[in-house]
């Protein structure tokens, strides 16, 4: 599916590491809820829910900021925990609470009796909604598509719904180390499956959301989160359209482990904005991209701010290629849009005339 | 106040770095929930305000932990905002929701009418506390107190209530930098007061909680938070008591800034359990003690979970002085006790046994 158009748009050479003629951004969350067309299509939904699995209303959504502000990619309007509902475990959002599951692993057995789920035959509203947007983008800006990580996908698995510590998921990894293997195996093996499914429908680039990757001990990092995070790498360099797309993988407050994710066989990580983005750069080198990293908070500060910050990050990241520009994290729903604007025409703007990035 | 016993403790020489006869341990937030002795007198108090502010109860609570666990330490039962108390922002708590200031601050003309609190005069009922609990421990454990540092208090007083990002608070930072750092003088001055008269009230060892300096991307933390930490130290050391207390910072999720944490002049360093305690060492090498870093979701696990990875972070630690083992977060309200036992008499078992900690 990839042609030459979109194999020269920045946000993909910038992820190949290429020389580009401006840094390229988009925005972690860009469709959502700081948008009123956005709320404005979610209330015709009638639920988040419906809204992500809609394929025409999910298209509509992911489309919203590129109208707007001049973003350099799209992302799948999509929830993360679509893999689990389509193991059987009941997605469902209670307003206020965010995302739970009916049907959370309670024993050996649960886990066990998992299948990987078939993309295309459960998973049919997503694969819809990418060739739609694939179609609807026309070209203009290319397309992610994304899943949350193993360990991510586990947590809510096991404990049915948010927390601030994952306590149940963290104790099946120290109590019964084998049984949470079985588990992240399943579920590597089903978000390798879901991400090369979202590639052949024409997703162009694919990311890997490690957002509880970061409530690790470093040696359970390693264990439970980065050993299937490779895993899931490995085997979408076997798949044959895959294997050509730039991969991302985001384990947001990992940064102790940076090299080692940069070791996975990615193409890029995202990076966090609790460090430096040219320590970052120091510590990985040319191995991979990076993605980021300015805190989401600085859209709540002035226009001055905003543009002072952006700089700060674009001067810290350097004259190096192989830098996409983005939040540390989702951008929150109180944000007022014009500072979105302010964000990326700033980032176009100084990466152009500035010294910062090399010219393609 | 000090004495020759109380130089001897163990957890007094590992804050010094001397060799000790096995590791001492205290947990963060001990006197607390997960106890029904604890839950029993919160109850009869009527209020955790009033079990705050009642120094009979708070002597109470605070031993309590000590009856039932061969515990190194006593940290003073209080909360970290008595002082935007003191300074008449109106702290309450709303059951379930945490703590709630009645008057946050909304201006510059807030801000500049803050004064510094006298803490005998302002903080009474906090310094009688002390007074009390020293006197009933009569020697058996140190005791540490405590305040929330500069930033951290801000946090609270701008926002006027706990937030994910605290978007306020940091926008004001990018926004008026000269007007927030006029709140932080303050309250860096009111810290240290507060800190050196705990010290002359008797507490052996005094801790600042920057629990939200980890929010902060790197520069912002340089200015904002570790400034003002760096402050309280140079201002602690010049007050003739409490130059002498041993001081244990500690920035959570700021992992990113151990070194220049230990250059603040402080003792020790609080360390969360997101790093290798061992890699943590070897940054800051033998210029300050090092406390923690157990993830506290062990003590969820089983006790043979908890006592292979208490080893696992005497181990990672290394045959050094200078350690003193405490969870790298506050205990949860859902903890077994009998798990707390668990980890402090293992703690001290495989220290004592093992090669782990040189003998003094």
């Amino acid at each position: 599916m990839p042609n030459t158009a979109a194999r020269d748009h920045r946000f993909l050479r910038a992820l190949r590491r290429e020389p580009v003629d401006m840094t390229p951004v988009w925005i972690m969350r860009q469709a959502g809820r700081y948008l009123p067309e956005y709320r404005a299509t979610r209330q015709r939904a009638g639920s988040f829910l419906a809204l992500a699995k809609t394929p025409e209303l999910a298209c509509e959504v992911t489309l919203q900021p590129l109208a707007r502000f001049a973003l350099d990619a799209a992302i799948l309007f999509s929830d993360i925990l679509t893999v689990p509902d389509a193991m059987g475990l009941g997605l469902h959002f209670v307003e206020g609470e965010g995302p739970k599951l009916a049907r959370p692993l309670r024993s050996a057995a649960d886990i066990e009796r998992l299948g990987v789920p078939d993309p295309e035959r459960d998973l049919g509203y997503v694969m819809d909604a990418v060739r739609l947007i694939r179609r609807e983008l026309a070209g203009r800006a290319p397309l992610i598509g994304f899943s949350g990580s193993p360990w991510t996908l586990a947590c809510y698995m096991i404990e049915g719904e948010g927390s601030a510590s994952f306590a149940r998921a963290k104790a099946l990894a120290w109590n019964e180390p084998a049984l949470m293997h079985t588990l992240l195996d399943t579920l590597a093996k089903s978000v390798a499956a879901y991400l090369a499914a979202q590639a052949a429908a024409g997703a162009q680039a694919l990311m890997v959301f490690d957002t509880w990757g970061g409530l690790l001990a470093p040696a359970q990092f390693r264990e439970f989160s980065l050993r299937w995070l490779g895993e899931i790498a490995a085997l979408l360099k076997a798949d044959p359209v895959a294997k050509d797309m730039p991969l991302i993988l985001f384990s947001k407050g990992a940064n102790a482990h940076l090299e080692a994710l940069a070791d996975t066989g990615c193409a890029a990580l995202g990076v966090d904005w609790t460090i430096s983005i040219g320590e970052a750069r120091r510590r990985v080198g040319s191995r991979v991209a990076l993605q980021g990293n300015l805190d989401p908070v600085v859209l709540a500060a002035s226009p001055d701010a905003i543009r002072r910050e952006v700089q700060a990050v674009l001067d810290d990241f350097g004259a190096h290629s192989g830098h996409v520009f983005n939040l540390g994290h989702g951008i929150t729903p109180d944000i007022d849009p014009a500072h979105v604007a302010v964000l990326v025409d700033t980032v176009h703007e100084m990466s152009r005339n500035g010294a910062a990035v090399s010219t393609g």
